[in-house]
């Protein structure tokens, strides 16, 4: 049988591992998907902006086309999780920024875990950033 | 039926569109994973460093798993189609440069050409790129 993959197994397989970064891109890219609609002319392309380079990115290459490669992903280092969706040609972007109190919930001092403590501590929060509501992961804006 | 997809296709897919750069960057990620052989380890990573920005970074994205958000694909622009690989913990790197004529070769101007005669143009590049015999292509050096 032929069983087509999920987006988060796709997302997974491209980037290589699961980590807190490449969940917290994951669920971005999908509500960008559902924020943004259809692409406004066939000519257009999506344009992300990412305001920190993390594992994040890799989400936004595989669920929202927009690769380091085609030049439409485009980090500006403000260490700040903060991602900025254009299309090219419109004047209204979309942003998305992730809640502070989320950010802080995922800082754990890893260097004096185990190995399985460290995973427990990866696991517990990929689950919080997929699990959580909305309004507590991030806000959204149209700008 | 199920088929799955051929590297080329998981490449264009990727990458959402077929051009001179992405064919460079599918045959040299395809020469890289002949000549690198099998992972020394299996904590070890394969970094990426191309000394131009361009299409072809995709290719080994896709294919030598080398993601820009886990941070394993690097650009240090030279402006030089020039691709260094590498496995972490080693000391041994593979460089593949490509030839100066073939580049030379892929130099058209575009400006004053129809869109049919640019496609034309494109699709003799690409299929120059994947047929040259590989001396033609591309030198090897292990570093």
């Amino acid at each position: 049988m032929c069983v087509e993959k999920t987006p988060w197994e796709q997302v997974i397989d491209f980037h290589g591992h699961t980590c807190p970064e490449i969940s917290i891109g994951y669920r971005v890219a999908q509500i960008a998907t559902r924020e943004l609609g259809i692409r406004p002319a066939p000519s257009s392309e999506l344009v992300v902006t990412a305001y920190t380079h993390s594992c994040a990115l890799d989400a936004f290459q595989v669920l929202n086309r927009a690769t380091y490669g085609r030049g439409n992903l485009r980090v500006e280092e403000k260490q700040q999780h903060v991602y900025h969706f254009q299309y090219t040609g419109t004047s209204e972007g979309l942003q998305i920024s992730i809640q502070a109190e989320l950010l802080d919930h995922l800082v754990k001092d890893h260097d004096q875990m185990t190995t399985r403590e460290k995973q427990n501590s990866y696991l517990e929060a990929i689950q919080y950033i997929l699990g959580t509501e909305e309004t507590l992961f991030c806000t959204i804006q149209k700008l």
